[in-house]
């Protein structure tokens, strides 16, 4: 199995360096697709100007062209991409997706991966569509099973993708990827995905992915392929996908759209590009749209990679910081849904899954983005704690917040009575000793959250006293509410 | 009254064009502040970089600098900043806030401004700070508008800048700009705003200028001092502020900050940095570090230009399409504090008074970012009418949503009925006829809002049941719910 290291975790996601014949990938690292009939921008370019030392391109459109085939066989693909960095190969499995069927053996298809000097090669997998029934996706998998067992004895020094498919039938996704993680293999790719992302349904993606994640093995890189606009990259980063390819910056390109982190815009609905990368602070959108189409569609390729890795930079420095959650929902907020992925992992035995994988604490602040940030996993951890944990010692006094950490103003009052004092925060009860807990102190809300989060908060008080049997007890009460110091 | 001619407009923004001695400038305009004793990027070359022809300058340090008073006096302001583009210049106000008192007569350095050549010069108004209390704000505010009076009668070609001020007291701010309104002048920036911004205290922020914007002439631009970070600037934009001025380009900078759309970083808690512009894309972390002080201050500095300049094309560009709303609440997602001042914007009157501005339709569809979209002035436009126009005939069949526009599902069961026909939209519910208008048909939410968004729908059907004596009569339903089409 291939070295893979992990550095840093916030969520799922982490930072890891991956080895390969041809170098370390850091993760989580975005693989641009290289078209091999037509190279928009050389990979070699692509390394000079994005520092990206990877890519991702499909054996089987090389396999099936006679010249390019003859040529990668005798010089070897690296050769033929002009590129010595690392190269992962698709196997023709979404050929298969597009045209119904591939002309190759899966067995062939693979070793040709190995023989060309692929970095890691991808088996050729039975694509599960969104719409195929149980029967037939149920058929796949077992096929997609067999094809991996059979495919890693011969994949020598190249790294083995083996596929996770099961279609949006959360116990195939779960089974295959149980039989995948036995396989002496190195990374685990989640297949069958890109008509979700095409059509942005975004929550049967992330059911695609959490289902499949959740039963493979920690300790090997998951792939997403075909991860589109980069709107969804830190979604599927806090998930656990340490890997993604895209096309998108050549395919948008040519439909003349811009990508950007909060969405696209085409080329003629803009008179001016609300962007300063260096191909938009070069030309401008007058300039571009009288450019030769060629030269158009390149520049625009361009500025959406800059975009997309610049996008990959910040989710690298939200893992660091511990504030990769934030950003989900801040793309949430631009776009509805992924809001309704972010439902999805409101699901119990989601968010006990999700806890597990939480730090004790983190660098950053929690910050509230809207009523999802109250279902993040360090919210769940704290109320099932305190429901489990703490027990009032008899009587408690509850109060409101007036600054953090709440000791500031009721620890006088706490030492001074026999009573607990519970103060009423915006993740439940915070009874006083526990104030300095992260995220309680380390948290920042508006003055007034949102009714829903506040009825949350409100349950679990309720649930707190009930559990215990006890009633609050009245005291006058001193302070006034002034939050703003914290900000 | 300088020509300001207004092109565009959503929500209180517009797009508009400010003749002035030296050019014209294309609002909403950010002016850089320079500042005369040190440049760290030449005006010129922002010029160049960021194509930007306006920026605001001190004229009060250059009063109080001998040689920068000479020469300018001499030669011209636009000679001592090799600039011939437009030159806002301040009066010695914020000096003022800072040390206590400046020591000039109001109308000497009035006419300094114009005797230099500034294009925009501002009257010395007295500074009404938060903390001010009601008799010294309002004498303040008193004497500033005496001040007006007397300069503007000597402005010569010069625009004149008449400050509103009145502190955080809102009928001050109201009676401040009424009595503005009255004077020849030709723009009106809101004062003493600046702790505010800089304690982020948006909420107050916001209160001082819509009490200011509210009582000023449509007519003339909204000029707004020291706007601080770029996450505010859509908000002051949205609720009518046509030009404003940063030195946070700068003070960033000496503090190595990084101005980011979505925050701020400083150089030291980031390894990589997520960014694309061109001096990001130039050098990485680790070559800034090792710069010497002063260079890596000048490129911080570009790098924070280069982000607010691509920040205002984003605004622009949102109010051509329609989406400033939009923008705004994404701000509010990232802050926190921007919620509160959204919060405040939900008051009876202020919701009625943006209304009046409200376009009748926009190109971009209605999307929902969090529970603050549904306070929308759109939103509080249809349901307002929908409760004084709409009169059911009878009885009325209350629907669950399907598909967008309703009339897909519903039309052919509303023609053969004589019952009216209510669907249960999150704008609340929409009689049939109605179901084309927009932003009903379209719009873009996720399955599933906020439960507070989902309860302020239900109170306008409860309301307009009960305005009407009507009751929802019961029908067996066909259909499923199955929006994703139109997303």
């Amino acid at each position: 199995m291939a070295k893979f290291e992990i550095k840093e975790r916030d969520c799922l996601s982490r930072i890891g360096r991956l080895e390969t014949p041809h170098g370390t990938i850091e993760t989580p690292a975005l693989l641009p697709v290289i078209n091999p009939n037509k190279m928009l921008i050389e990979p070699d370019e692509m390394r000079k100007l994005f520092i990206v030392n990877a890519n991702i391109t499909n054996s089987y459109i090389v396999y099936r062209r006679e010249k390019l085939m003859r040529m990668s066989l005798s010089e070897g693909i690296h050769s033929l991409l002009k590129f010595d960095g690392v190269i992962m190969t698709d196997s023709g499995t979404f050929q298969s997706h597009v045209y119904g069927s591939v002309d190759v053996d899966y067995l062939k298809i693979f070793k040709f991966q190995r023989d060309i000097g692929s970095d890691i090669g991808t088996i050729l997998d039975l694509f599960t569509e969104p719409d195929d029934n149980r029967t037939t996706a149920k058929r796949k998998v077992i096929e997609t099973v067999k094809r991996a067992k059979k495919s890693v004895v011969v994949k020598d020094k190249m790294l083995a993708a083996c596929t996770v498919q099961g279609g949006v039938y959360e116990d195939l996704r779960a089974r295959c990827a149980e039989e995948m993680g036995k396989i002496d293999c190195d990374i685990h790719p989640v297949g069958g995905v890109v008509p979700l992302m095409e059509n942005q349904r975004y929550d049967e993606l992330v059911r695609c992915i959490v289902s499949s994640k959740m039963h493979l093995p920690l300790s090997r890189p998951i792939h997403l392929f075909g991860a589109g606009h980069p709107i969804v990259f830190p979604l599927a980063v806090a998930l656990g996908v340490d890997m993604m390819d895209s096309s998108s910056y050549a395919k948008y390109a040519r439909d003349e759209r811009f990508i950007f982190p909060w969405g696209t815009k085409k080329l003629s609905d803009m008179e001016e590009i609300p962007c300063n990368c260096p191909v938009c602070s070069r030309v401008d959108a007058k300039e571009l749209k009288e450019m030769n189409k060629e030269e158009r569609e390149r520049n625009i390729a361009l500025h959406n990679l800059y975009i997309c890795f610049s996008e990959m930079k910040r989710i690298k420095l939200s893992i660091k910081e511990g504030s990769l959650w934030e950003l989900v929902e801040e793309k949430a907020s631009i776009n509805p849904l992924i809001m309704d992925a972010l439902r999805f992992l409101e699901r119990e035995n989601i968010k006990e899954w999700l806890e597990r994988f939480e730090p004790v604490s983190r660098k950053s602040a929690f910050f509230y983005i809207n009523r999802h940030s109250m279902h993040r996993p360090i919210v769940y951890r704290y109320q099932k704690r305190l429901l489990s944990v703490y027990k009032p010692s008899g009587e408690i006094i509850v109060r409101e917040e007036v600054e953090k950490p709440y000791g500031r103003v009721y620890r006088k009052e706490w030492e001074r009575s026999k009573t607990d004092i519970v103060i009423k925060s915006p993740f439940g009860p915070v009874p006083l000793p526990l104030d300095e807990m992260y995220p309680i102190a380390q948290s920042v809300f508006p003055k007034m959250t949102d009714k829903e989060s506040e009825e949350l908060a409100e349950r679990v008080l309720n649930k707190l006293l009930e559990k215990n049997k006890v009633k609050p007890v009245e005291k006058p009460e001193r302070g006034k509410r002034n939050l703003d110091i914290d900000r």
